[in-house]
């Protein structure tokens, strides 16, 4: 496992992110500051990070500074967490340049915000960068739309992948858990294959269905007075900004296809049961649908009951992947997750918090990947 | 046109339906009790009315009456509307019962409240029985969900036909504008082939939306975690008792059909879109979804500037639905319609407000028919 905080690696020993600041607060830099950006200064500083700001739009920073989303217009370079919260097609090449600077602090962490995550994690497999994506968002556009608690409740997952140091991962984990968010670690195929599902593939019938509509309305010109209240909450989403759909549809072609197939599927299986007016299966998907959309969790809730899992690590790439992703397999959500290092060098151990009725299946998993692993119960 | 309020005809000679009632309240009767009937229940008595309740299910009846939607259970022969708000499969047949029960009132309107209308209104060709839709409603079932306000700022088609008397339109129309309902008049075909695109196919795609994610989460257990607010809106819908819905597909069978192979069409051409990573096309479609989107009306106003059209109307079949109809193919409301008789016999004059900006219009088309026309600005 590659470790920064390896001593007498090429960046040298340093015990904690903090004392990069030098005294007083903890430094952030937040590169790209429309909404979600602007919306990550507010929250960090109201959280008394120091924040500073950088935007290829001069005029967009300044409106950032103005509306105390940052502390300061600049490089940031005592910054120990940056986020990338740029277009998509230009953070890998920014996170590349913040992560080959060496007036930067050795063991910076990088994170982005997109929402397709392999071709991010791919370019930039440093063991500092750990991919994101906030799944928190606005029909607003820009700084204006910023708010403090944009995050707060919001699912924020984290990639970490095969080269991910568990140390770059756990300090920004705990960044991204004080904004208010849920923390659920996927590996970026995950990410992506579940995210073409719950939000690109809808987003895209959100905006087929409303075209649909608008088309129907030229010749029935009343058509769009019969909107009620659910053809407009399915098309909520629709009158978003199109601008960022065509790098996410894009980047994650694949997965948005085959989830499209299965939908194009099961809409020619639903078709051909109201071709052939079939009450009872109709009746019956209806009803799964049902039952499925109110059991939908409302928003995680942290379990009353929690415990602690300690694996013993050694020097072996992969290994934090390999568990974070039995976790997400195994439906278990990692709520906190620190590396205490031994004093001898790259070897440490692996501290996960879970729900107590997951430790004993998560173990289970864990000690079947040839690992130690004890179970200590929490509060 | 019939007319029943044609001196001399079957049923006699009436003014106005409230004298029906007697001295004191106008009467009406509702036939099934849920969520529809009970909200209609409560509105109408809000206003004065007089509201007998029928249920299938006594106890339904029952609670009913203890929620204060009904001031009494029984058959209601004063009355001189009558809501048929029953599961859809009965409701022709009590309408058939009720329009053929000579010691109701001779020019008592049926109305009901179905989402499919052109088999009912088949069905019930009688011209006292005016199909109708209000497009309100609400997750809950029964009459703990009805509520007084449901109807207030909802659209509620009407769907008068060839055979529709258009006194008993004019009647009906006051009463569901007096709760507060915008009034719509649409030929059943139009009513079903517009609702197939804007509430079945949108209710079958939500319920297909949901079950491809609950599916998924077997294998991706975390998969609903990140299920955001663009997911949960969208399948809002789908939450809602099936139980209607074999009805909807199986009477709309048809344009429901169209409507879905023509998404299908759609959806196939985005899949290829994304397949093939094009952008500028993706783009455009989203942005075209997100104008549409943006534009579609939040609740129908009023025009501040409305104007009367007169069109004296000879003993000629269809005319007022001719005429309805063309209004809805121009995309003009009626926002109020009454039928002025003159003294000797069936001929009378049409007298509908529209907003003053569509008078000449509309006045064009129906002059294109052969009727005479005059436009008076009102206020």
């Amino acid at each position: 496992m590659t470790s920064p905080a390896e001593p007498g690696g090429p960046h040298g020993a340093r015990e904690t992110a903090t004392d990069v600041a030098g005294a007083g607060s903890p430094r952030a830099l937040v590169v790209g500051t429309g909404l979600i950006g602007g919306s990550l200064g507010l929250a960090l500083r109201q959280r008394g990070w120091h924040v500073s700001g950088l935007d290829a739009d001069a005029g967009r920073a300044t409106a950032a500074l103005a509306a105390g989303a940052l502390d300061e217009i600049g490089e940031g370079l005592a910054a120990e967490v940056v986020f990338l919260a740029t277009p998509v097609a230009i953070a890998a090449e920014i996170g590349q340049a913040v992560l080959a600077d060496r007036r930067r602090p050795a063991d910076v962490v990088v994170s982005d915000v997109g929402g397709v995550k392999t071709p991010i994690t791919t370019a930039l497999s440093d063991p500092r960068f750990v991919g994101g994506h906030p799944m928190a968002g606005s029909e607003q556009i820009g700084i204006d739309g910023a708010e403090a608690d944009l995050f707060v409740g919001a699912t924020w997952v984290l990639t970490p992948t095969a080269t991910t140091d568990p140390g770059a991962y756990s300090r920004l984990s705990a960044v991204v858990a004080s904004l208010g968010a849920d923390v659920v670690a996927l590996s970026p195929a995950d990410h992506d294959r579940m995210v073409a599902v719950v939000s690109h593939v809808p987003h895209l019938v959100a905006a087929t269905l409303m075209n649909a509509a608008a088309t129907g309305a030229e010749t029935d010109a009343l058509l769009l007075r019969l909107a009620a209240g659910g053809f407009r909450d399915m098309t909520r989403v629709a009158a978003g900004h199109p601008g960022i759909w065509p790098d996410i549809c894009s980047d994650n072609s694949t997965a948005i296809v085959a989830a499209l197939d299965q939908l194009l599927g099961d809409l020619g299986t639903m078709r051909d049961r109201v071709a052939t007016r079939d009450r009872a299966e109709l009746f019956d998907v209806l009803e799964r649908a049902a039952r499925a959309r109110r059991a939908l969790p409302a928003r995680a809730v942290r379990p009353e009951h929690l415990a602690e899992l300690r694996v013993p690590v050694e020097d072996r790439e992969g290994v934090f992947a390999e568990i974070t992703t039995d976790a997400s397999n195994l439906g278990i959500n990692i709520y906190d997750l620190e590396v205490a290092h031994s004093a001898e060098g790259p070897r440490g151990v692996l501290v996960m918090v879970v729900g107590s009725e997951d430790a004993r299946r998560f173990r289970d998993a864990i000690v079947e990947r040839g690992y130690h692993c004890t179970i200590g119960e929490l509060s």
